[in-house]
């Protein structure tokens, strides 16, 4: 397919600085940046979303499950489905400006763009805010995407209890967000979101654009070892059934064999504890998670089985016994080789060079490519770092990003 | 030398019901057994104490850091040095009952079986308590018998703020048991305590009596890895300087090396904290806590070494930070050969085997062998468990020891 440019691009002052200002709303005495989903920052930071979609020419529509959805439907184009872009404008605590921020506001830009150019779609053109991807105040994360999606029905959704008390269906009201759409009220032709990459590897590798082509499968589990607890003095070495030892062996196989492999598993170790947990005494438990993602189905199992086997074997050497709970599990998603095509296509023709790549995080995009094809641009993030008050994105780089997602959404809404 | 025995035995109902009636001192309404130092429980079983030395005919004399004395002279051996026995009756936090009361009892049964049967010692003989040797809620521990020995100042020592925000010094005042006796007032010719094994050896081996000829030296370090926090499924593996994973390095490290050497070394990791502790982060920081103990000190210097020598390979190899605190540092004590000796003679002469062998705890004795020749002898304790409340050791084997305890003293304090 070759790729037609549209000549156009996108206001860099006008997206950058939207950007800038939904980065202070929610900010704590401290300046730290805190939007959990339908908080007061939450309907603060929608409110000032809303308006921009509005001075976009946008008709707003909220769902049931508070996805907030900006609509461009053409005179003649209203019986097609329409492109979808987006993403979430959520936080963590203490979060960067970006995440999830940019692919809404790029979403508003890109479509701007279009329309005050003259562009005809062929199709409605929406951008789509979905509630709750963080998880941090309701789980599961990537809420409002998932029960749009029809993963999880909106009436379980709203009955969530957060980590405060609060029910996330009687926050919606109170903030002014619990729509009367129903979710999946519109069905997309495509979804693109364009997204912060929160990873290294295109930092490390000099190169602007991030083709997405597939996201990896995450499984979550929960390890606790029971082992003895006795005396740090008293106990000979070969008489303990040492709980934290046990633990440390399963994070050393983990690293030496996910690391000894070419595969892109990785595995991450990122919660532990020990009881009793006092320096003379020998831990008689350990409790601690493990992260391991893979894009491929097949090597992840791979993956969870080994380190089944590895417990069961160590479990017998070590005279402790182990349990496991899967805390959460997602298949890889593939997303559509067109789109992803069109990404490659739309940074070439720019001069920009691009790289095929998986994603590491979970983005709204793997619940939306169940229901039409999907694909995500990434752009680089400085150190890798996100989640954090120092994730950074560049002006420069950030209008790439935006550039290449009105092209492709351009392409995708074309007449040709 | 050859041992003569005294052909005496102690009241093996008295001493068992003193030791049952001690351990319902303490007990809140879990009925777990908690005397802290110098606390109101701690009063209460001081009390008793005190009550049972009276009984007994001995003269209580109370020093400034609270321990407590009951001192048996007879009419013609007040100029010589005497003899001490004792330990403690401060507990952890829902302990057993027999961990120091055991051999604080047993010196009082020991004194009161000479004293009836009109044995006439050539020195006098003490037994004590000492305050606080566990630690819990002053530290550092074995607090009382280190003032005693001189190696800290009774000033010092009741400055001590506690767990609870109390002063050692005002606690004893209000308890009663700041006495007015300078630590050191009593000068001993010998010291013998008594003690549960606390570990698994004796009770493993069957054998009754342990003849401790000397205690393990002890380091205590608190290691802090310092990495980067980065998002678990977009940071390739080889990218990382994950804390946690370098913490699990150096755990394996540990035990590798001393499960892999013929040295009697225990090394234990019983503390451990990650930062952020999420799921699905790259820990940042990884703090743990290494006990290193070893009856030699050229060896334990060695282990220290070789632990301080990996951590800065693995920081360099693995892109982190590392620093470490020595929060204490004990070198190992060597116990008087005699006295063990005679504890050897003793079980011998009674039928009963005995080991030699090493204490893996530390206790008072090791601040007393400062000031006069001491020894300790150990009685098995089921599983090796204790500062539990399943700490036990048979009234047989609580009789025996304490009749060893008898003959060594009897002997010591024989006019021969």
């Amino acid at each position: 397919m070759l790729f037609k440019s549209l000549n156009l691009s996108i206001d860099a002052d006008r997206l950058l600085g939207r950007i800038r200002e939904l980065g202070q709303i929610g900010r704590d005495d401290d300046s730290a940046l805190t939007r959990l989903a339908a908080s007061e920052a939450d309907k603060a930071g929608r409110n000032a979303l809303v308006d921009w979609m509005k001075d976009a020419g946008l008709e707003i529509a909220v769902d049931r499950i508070g996805n907030v959805f900006g609509i461009w439907r053409g005179s003649d184009n209203g019986d097609h489905a329409p492109i979808l872009v987006g993403s979430h404008i959520d936080t963590v605590i203490n979060a960067g400006i970006y995440d999830g921020c940019y692919g809404v506001l790029a979403g508003v830009e890109v479509i701007e763009t279009l329309r005050s150019a003259g562009f005809v779609p062929s199709r409605p053109i929406a951008v789509a805010a979905f509630t709750n991807e963080e998880g941090v105040r309701y789980a599961p994360d990537m809420m409002g995407s998932l029960v749009f999606a029809g993963g999880l029905s909106v009436e379980e959704a709203l009955a969530t209890v957060g980590t405060d008390g609060t029910l996330l269906g009687a926050e919606l009201e109170r903030i002014g967000y619990a729509g009367a759409e129903e979710p999946g009220f519109l069905q997309p032709h495509a979804y693109v979101e364009l997204h912060i990459e929160q990873g290294p590897v295109l930092e490390r590798e000099g190169i602007p654009i991030g083709a997405v082509e597939n996201l990896q499968g995450i499984s979550w589990q929960r390890v606790t070892i029971e082992g003895v607890a006795n005396h740090a003095g008293t106990t000979p070495m070969a008489m303990r059934h040492d709980a934290g030892h046990a633990a440390a062996r399963v994070m050393t196989f983990l690293r030496d064999r996910v690391s000894g492999s070419n595969a892109p598993t990785v595995a991450t170790v990122g919660c532990i504890n020990f009881e009793p947990n006092a320096i003379n005494v020998i831990p008689s438990r350990a409790t601690f998670t493990v992260d391991l993602r893979d894009p491929d189905e097949m090597r992840l199992k791979n993956e969870e089985t080994a380190l089944a086997d590895y417990l069961i074997e160590l479990a017998s050497a070590e005279g402790v016994s182990i349990s496991v709970e899967q805390l959460a599990r997602f298949e890889p998603v593939i997303f559509d080789n067109t789109i992803v095509e069109l990404v490659e296509q739309a940074a070439k023709q720019r001069g920009l060079s691009s790289k095929r790549m998986t994603s590491g995080a979970g983005h709204d995009a793997q619940m939306i490519a169940r229901i039409c094809p999907a694909a995500m641009i990434f752009v680089p993030s400085a150190h890798g770092i996100s989640h954090n008050p120092r994730e950074y994105t560049s002006g420069p780089e950030l209008v790439n990003g935006a550039n290449i997602l009105l092209d492709v959404v351009g392409k995708l809404a074309g007449l040709d």
